[in-house]
């Protein structure tokens, strides 16, 4: 039985395992002096313009640290939604690997928006006892399943520029942000004004493989230090030719869209298909990507997880808890009939009345 | 043509491949919690003894990393040959990864030794203004082809733990190392009394992943915080099956051993075919692993370089310089074969007379 | 005229340079290895408890750094209020030299409780791909100049400690809350079940230096390392006595008090002779230490700057700004009545029936 | 009794004490926004040079720190000296606090060639698996009390700047190297190409201060950011007035010359009257600071050592080790010739005849 725990239970699709056993014929350079290498950036520069900047990287955490460390001084700070993977899910990797400092803002659905972070930034610019905000990090798909518009992402961008700052996207999702949103990849980061972003390849059918990207002005900055500072922060793979045909893969044609579209599709059949009573939570107007989270009645929670692999995600206050379900690029439209099935069947006539 | 420049120019053995489809066919859990990371565990603990601990890496600067960080205290240092791969192949990952202060030692083969250690522990250990030598690290195969016996190995381990210390191997060649002397992994290491390893993967025929391991008391030290500290250093993977499925077709049986011994059969096969004339460098009566140094005309190098991949090791003040070539798992007889009648070739009868 | 900026505008009290002179009459060893640092560490065991271990530093952010990191893994993090000094004052210097994270927590007063932590704590302990809470750190006096009684201490302390963490108190201005609530430095310490405190001695009337204690249990943790830790973060005064002099005068007899009280006294008289107008800000039923914050409308508040030193602290939506004022050591009635004149007069009769 | 173990153990001259009490007497802005700060630039700016950059500090470890973290990228290295105090006397604190790796390099004398530092910077410039060197540092006076000319300072700083590096001096001991040498503080150092200075305050004569200073093109760089990388970084004082002050008393006229030659006049006093059998060792011909290192009988030093403070240097494998003593600004004539005739005592005729 597929899980909906993560994105990240998944396997790999077949056409990377595909594109693995062409890069193995034979003896390459490694550390990135390989044709594969440069046929992945070459693929990212088409998909996200050409004045693009990549190093492939083996996770998400290690292309957040270095998207951003890259940009940032020592007294520098880094402006993101307080539920942030950075913040929150990455065990202080960016404190420790690169000083970072994370200034952490409330939000209500996971976003930033303009209004939200410019008192923060107004606050300590130019308070030389403060770390001065130099990055705003938002995650498109965002911590709790909501998207960023290209507008919302570009007023972002044109703020930030506009106090000297950049902004970055942990794109370890932007595959399900752009699908869901019939987008390019390009329109919700390069053309949208973002300077960086982490491009997730782990989570949407890559067996490993996340990078590092800049754009513009941000990539000329980058560009001459990027490869020791990925060295010198312990993240530089040395089969390269492994990670960069994967992204070939993914990349190179549409399979990053088809891997993603199938994972929103299936996020959409479930959360169409479930009663009534039960509230999906978090949903913003932009779409709905490959996450749902819903309000479940608590007592029906436990049993379903020893069927279904899946989180809770909040505690309720009252009668429900929220719960996330992540679907994959694998996951079938079977397998999540057979999810609302259970979630009916647990549920019952009487509950449905109640609360969920 | 396959390149003699680094093992980590070869490909994936081609049963790696197949475990790796193996692991692919459904969803489990990421970070680790997943059965092929258990039976990769159990593997290494049937090689290294039932109370090694592991956590499986992308690289081997993280596992060099991970090994050290946990055993060291802020104020501690690592012992170190000069050329150790954390002093000069990291680009200071140790330092901005982990504030780690290595601390050089001049060797003249690559290889540490207790009286070669001894005045460094001697004269900074209670000196309370210097990192205190708390780790002895050293790399098996060493840098310069040589090896670590068994006694060897107990030496110093036995020194460092009479010192309060630990004794690390970086041992992204140990399967060399040992299929050299024809003993087992662990007798290089947990056996002869080593607390922490780096255990290579990538450069023996896997496609990527190395291992933090530690041995018995050291183990006992680090297994509750390994886990946090590999994961707030940015080296956590989330598809870990495929990192375990990995190790476990490469040390469940002995892949590791086959592949070791093709590579270092091929070095030797390279070592006895040169000219007479060529100095082989840096040998030891320990044994031969993959790596074969020998001194070459300076004229004929550029020349051959351009028709097989391999690095000038060391420019010699005289006519002579010193080359490395390295041989990988899937070296062929061929291949050297070729390889060694271009030196003779090269080398022509009145140079053979010179120097070389 | 004296400022009312910041107590750290104010010099040296003359008894801290009689201690001064006093020490510099002869060679005594460096690094804390003479009587003065003897006689200090004796003054601060006499105060704080015979299981006081302490290390005299230069500033209050090292105090801080120090006393957290001696008590924290890698992946260890620290609550503390968001408008914590450690947070937003000392630019990242926690993250920048030991990789500390900050998890802020949001507070009305500046004041944590076990009822404002306890969710943060709850979520994450346990949570291993985020920073495990390991000391709550609070600051007595806070930043916004309310008090933690030695209950309220406690009941942190208790709480902490039965989740298996510490607590610690950045005591910058620890004599000012001490001798506001007419207890003793240790009541409010380690009396009360704090782990560890940043003491005070600069904006208290000393030239220079603040120091890390840690008590107890925590004391036996931290002692073996203490000395090499702050060596290995920088840390470290070579000529110590003069430190430990101005320690000695200011904690072997009260002067602390003295300094403290008069600081103190001079804030209520400029609290009690504001016009009824101006609501003083984040009053606690604790008591007041030596910061005023009141509202002034807006039109006033430069005009007053231009005579006196102080600072805005709070921009308002209305017409009025919340602005601090801080006593020291050494203001005297004269001055505060001074300062209230001038309040008085650019306020004018139809300001105050405004908004004041 | 004097010591001659360090010149940190003398206390701070009259003066300093003087400038300390002016500066006391009133209110002013914390942080260097003070008056005492800006005539504290001036003086310095007077003797290094208009296009001088500076920061003061609280120790020389900070001020090594400061200087060379403001010039590195986190892929760079410093080439120093194996016996610096960078590198073996800091605790690794240039490690923890700001990733700084050191490449050591062995020396005869303490003092760097370009000769010695060229194979090193050639080796690694370019070699992107490791850090690139970027800045030499020096220490004048250097670790075995030798001293660096302008000249040969010189010379390393058009290698450095011909390398792309810059040249860093250590100078905790600058004065006595310049008062030793009969030229200016700028003479060793702005003049001659020196890029950034440690400028030792604590070891002549201050109670506490060394600062961080940089020149011309190197100043321009660091300028902007020194403030916060000062605080991120830990280092700042609060009360700034009081190290500014005694940088004052020190640098505005002739005292650090002053207090400078009359420890370099006692050593040569020591020097000359040691017995002639007694070899002064790692004297070179460019002059004597403070700093004095003799062979003695193994016999006579404990002795000695419970009469006088001073250090065992280096154990010898003979009859004798090498001792250090070190003389202060406040050393008289008397206290050496004491020192003098007990050494001679000690020795007695028939050692005089052995081996000293």
């Amino acid at each position: 039985m597929k899980s909906f725990a993560s994105d990240n239970y998944a396997g790999a699709h077949p056409a990377v395992f595909e594109a693995l056993i062409q890069a193995n014929i034979q003896h390459v350079p490694s550390y990135g002096d390989d044709p594969y290498t440069d046929r992945a950036l070459a693929a990212l520069q088409a998909q996200f313009g050409a004045d693009t900047h990549a190093r492939l990287l083996f996770n998400g955490t290690s292309a957040n640290i270095l998207c951003l460390s890259a940009l940032m001084k020592p007294w520098d700070g880094v402006i993101a939604a307080k539920m942030a993977h950075i913040n929150t899910d990455e065990c202080g990797a960016p404190e420790r690997v690169a000083g970072i400092k994370v200034i952490p803002i409330d939000t209500d659905n996971g976003k930033l928006t303009v209004e939200a972070i410019a008192p923060a930034v107004e606050h300590l610019q130019g308070f030389e006892h403060a770390r001065q905000p130099k990055v705003v990090s938002i995650s498109n798909v965002a911590e709790l399943g909501t998207l960023y518009s290209p507008e919302e992402t570009k007023a972002l961008a044109d703020y930030a520029h506009s106090k000297g700052m950049y902004l970055h996207v942990d794109g370890a999702r932007l595959a399900n942000a752009a699908a869901a949103q019939g987008v390019s990849l390009a329109a919700l980061t390069s053309e949208a004004g973002v300077d960086a972003l982490s491009l997730g390849g782990t989570k949407n059918g890559m067996m490993y493989g996340d990078a590092a990207l800049w754009f513009g002005e941000a990539a000329e900055v980058v560009k001459a230090g990027s490869f020791m500072l990925c060295k010198a922060s312990s993240m530089l793979g040395s089969k390269m030719r492994f990670q960069a045909a994967q992204f070939c893969a993914m990349y190179e044609g549409e399979l990053w869209l088809e891997c993603a579209r199938q994972a929103n599709l299936m996020a959409k059949r479930l959360a169409d298909g479930l009663p009534e009573t039960c509230d999906v939570a978090f949903v913003d107007e932009v779409g709905l990507a490959n996450e749902v989270f819903a309000h479940l009645p608590k007592e029906i929670i436990n049993p379903l997880q020893e069927e279904f692999h899946f989180y809770t995600w909040e505690a309720g206050a009252g009668d429900t808890d929220i719960v996330r379900w992540v679907t994959s690029w694998d996951t079938t439209e079977d397998e999540v009939d057979v999810l609302l099935a259970a979630i009916r069947a647990a549920l019952g006539d009487e509950k449905v009345k109640k609360s969920c």
